[in-house]
């Protein structure tokens, strides 16, 4: 004890700050999950005339989950708490450090947007979807180019309003990419590009590439259920703590720790759309029932990132789903299932006939090659919308003509060109970059677990999927996002994040297949 | 204008008062159809490891609509007006002063509930459903025994907290039937109880009973699907504003003015189970879809109570769907439905099979005429629960001892006596004397129906619908809950409530099904 007259007091103690705010945050994430699960009823249960109440109910609940998300009180416990550790000071744990760092971060974004802007989102995301399913059905563009040239101009009112100091396009990809920055991403894909163009080159100048007609067969729907079903759940997705459902393009939707729901579409006359559509979809799961469920709602136990989270899904989808390994246990499997179909293919001739390469108008069918493309063009257009660069009516001569130079051919309705996706009717504009971050994520991962898993194929063709996984859960999905997506790969794989691995991966798949190699000529 | 120095104030304008009273509610019924939908989800589509979150996000989202519905500023603005319309002053219209009076009626219900309180009986109801599911599977009273001895404690406090100039039954009852007394419904079932009781020992007395072997077809599931659904449509059920899933307990659920959802149950050896379960449920649905949507969380578009909600039910199950001109349109259909069920029976044949009447130890699958008895031993048991006349401990027994007394025979176990209803284990006490009293509507308003459409069974003979669900329409489901349901019904009728329809309809059509005449004996 000091009995100076000026005693320097020992610091308060913040520790039930800390508690109070990880309560306040997981309590957030209770009403964020209730609007999770109003998203997902909206696509896959919600009835045709419940549209324009189910706008109302998504924009009460986003407008209550803003509030808590800026509650003045959890502010100022997180700026206390932040000024307690600066410079490392302070007796905290990393993980508390960066669960406030995180927290905190984003809680000045949610700040810096006006209420009445936020309800207008959710409010234009629903009109847009709901725009979006008819507008693709009759490939009506002009019933859908007001809801996004209104989502184009609140997006960008959103960037300016949350990051005022970062480019408005870096603003909106920050929020699915955290520290990621538009000019790295566009010198990523500038490196990655000519390798692919090259391979789309050498693929389609084979003089004895894979066809895919052995796929053609009529697979009633009631058994593609049963048997993605069953793969789903072999890989590892465990239906105590999820669903799976149909809707108008598939995704994963979480509801809760133990609430996890895929959903896929089917084909009658072509298994993969459902079977990869579920391997894609269960790959998120995976990682979703992966995240720590007592961690909900905090960093600790959440998604790194949207690249991440999609290395996860393209890892189950192509690089093992396309695998020969994969196919050696699938196939039997599948014969069963599907009694008249496949009796005559061999796992060599089944996973070839997976390697078809080509210029496709449709994103979500595009083979692995020139999928990346797709994004390119995806992410160069929307950049344009977000800078004021490209007009939203200007939006389909532009997908076109750059479709017709990147692939040499041309759309010929809105519904194959501009309408395809999902994501922008939805307000999901500097998301698409995302899906080649996360290919190039899983070609990295997949490289290190090859070195660290010798028996890796054996593994797969025993239908043996856990010490994958396993190497996924403990390196990846236990991670949460305390870490940038960037160091979080680095730490997972001991590497810097670069495209060589995927380059390396396409080559070695899909030169090979087409008998041009497994590099590009010098 | 006066000059005078004491000026007599014109009144203030309150009509603002009221469109932001109007607004409010509205506002409220929002989050309050997300908290049914999260009831929804949860018997239908949550994974089973969902539960325990589930009760979070319920918990979270009543917790927001109590608050709502306890605002002091519309409880200000409603006293307001009240104030302004007290002795019929004012310049209001009849519904909106009715309007007034039970929003205010309401609010004050909620107000004299502690949050905590809504709360503990939220999470307790949620807990009270997962454990009765399980709990009936394996016939566990003790598993579920101390669930129910905290729900009928939390709804004891309720009772009293939120009336407490009523008996506290009285209370709970007046939440599912306003206005109605239990003493009043005690004396209306003593009336009724003699004629049931003299029907059932008559039709047991029979020499030539109906029989139900002809029922007993094999019914594929997918074609029943597809069969209830057709029906339900066809009695007006629309299915762009609803849908129909399936369910432990068939239910209908309303998750907005557009949104009615419908569950029913599957045997693939009994299609009654699904079609009456459908036609039940559709009842209930139609009367939802023929409320004013643009009143939806107003009273003039809301269902008048319980008791009516179940005229509607029944009246579409028993009065409709067990008649004969029912099945002389239906079972051609039904034929080609399932060829090989039904083939060679008349539709005289098939509507009197519909009638067997008999002593049956589960509520959902008893006979329209001891349906009845199953509710006053629920309504008087419960009744002695919440009194502390009987201890939930010695339900079982006293179940078991009643049952046994009024039908002549034992339950063999819980799962088929005490723990057969979900209701309790979901705080629905108060609520099983509505079924009788729906009946006691359904029968009074079927018999004004066919005074008032000569062609009735014409019409039901050839699929005409329309014509009744008119009359239902505009006599019931756009009254909303204006009126309390006596006068409601009373008005719809013509005649004051009273159990004579009833009698009269089971002993119609009962009586001559069994040969024993249409009326006890002198």
């Amino acid at each position: 004890m000091t009995t100076s007259d000026h005693p320097r007091r020992s610091p308060p103690d913040l520790r039930p700050d800390y508690a109070a705010a990880a309560a306040h945050a997981q309590r957030t994430a209770v009403l964020a999950s209730v609007e999770a699960l109003l998203g997902w009823d909206e696509q896959t249960m919600l009835p045709q005339g419940g549209g324009a109440y189910r706008a109302d109910q998504v924009a009460a609940v986003a407008s209550l989950v803003h509030s808590a998300r800026t509650d003045p009180a959890q502010r100022d416990r997180l700026e206390r708490l932040a000024a307690s550790m600066e410079g490392g000071k302070g007796d905290w744990s990393d993980e508390q450090r960066a669960t406030v760092v995180r927290l905190l971060r984003d809680l000045h974004k949610q700040l810096r947007l006006p209420p009445r802007l936020v309800e207008e989102i959710a409010r234009a995301c629903i009109d847009g979807q709901q725009a979006w399913v008819d507008a693709r059905r009759h490939s009506d563009w002009k019933g859908f180019a007001p809801k996004l040239a209104r989502l184009v101009e609140l997006k960008r009112e959103q960037a300016t309003a949350q990051s005022p100091d970062l480019d408005p396009y870096d603003a909106l990809l920050d929020d699915y990419e955290p520290g990621a920055r538009s000019s790295d991403v566009s010198a990523l894909f500038d490196r990655l590009r000519p390798g692919i163009v090259a391979l789309l080159r050498a693929c389609r100048g084979s003089t004895c590439p894979p066809r895919d007609d052995l796929l053609k067969q009529h697979v009633p729907r009631s058994a593609q259920e049963r048997f993605v079903r069953m793969v789903a759940e072999r890989i590892g997705f465990d239906f105590t703590r999820g669903r799976l459902d149909s809707s108008e393009h598939p995704f994963c939707s979480t509801a809760g720790p133990h609430d996890c729901r895929l959903t896929t579409r089917w084909d009658e006359s072509y298994l993969p759309t459902a079977l990869f559509g579920v391997l894609h979809e269960a790959g998120h799961g995976l990682y979703e029932q992966g995240l720590r469920p007592d961690a909900f709602g905090l960093p600790r136990g959440e998604a790194a990132s949207l690249g991440v989270h999609e290395s996860q899904s393209r890892l189950w989808e192509n690089l093992v789903g396309r695998s020969l390994p994969f196919w050696e246990w699938c196939l039997p499997l599948a014969r069963k299932a599907f009694p008249a179909a496949f009796s005559d293919a061999s796992p060599e001739a089944v996973q070839r006939s997976m390697l078809v390469v080509g210029p496709s108008l449709i994103r979500v069918e595009a083979d692995e090659v020139t999928y990346n493309l797709h994004i390119m063009l995806r992410f160069d257009l929307e950049r344009a919308l977000i800078r004021g660069d490209l007009a939203v009516a200007d939006l389909p001569t532009a997908w076109d003509d750059r479709f017709e130079q990147d692939f040499g051919i041309r759309p010929g309705t809105a519904a194959e060109g501009v309408l395809q996706d999902i994501h922008w009717s939805g307000g999901l504009i500097g998301y698409f970059p995302t899906y080649t971050l996360g290919n190039v994520y899983s070609a990295q991962m997949m490289a290190a677990v090859e070195t660290d898993l010798p028996e890796l194929s054996t593994h797969i063709a025993t239908g043996q999927f856990a010490p994958l996984l396993h190497w996924l859960r403990e390196r990846v999905h236990a991670q949460g996002r305390l870490l940038d997506p960037g160091p979080l790969v680095t730490n997972a794989t001991g590497r810097p994040v670069s495209e060589r691995w995927l380059m390396e991966s396409l080559w070695n798949r899909y030169g090979p297949a087409h008998g041009v190699g497994t590099s590009p000529p010098a």
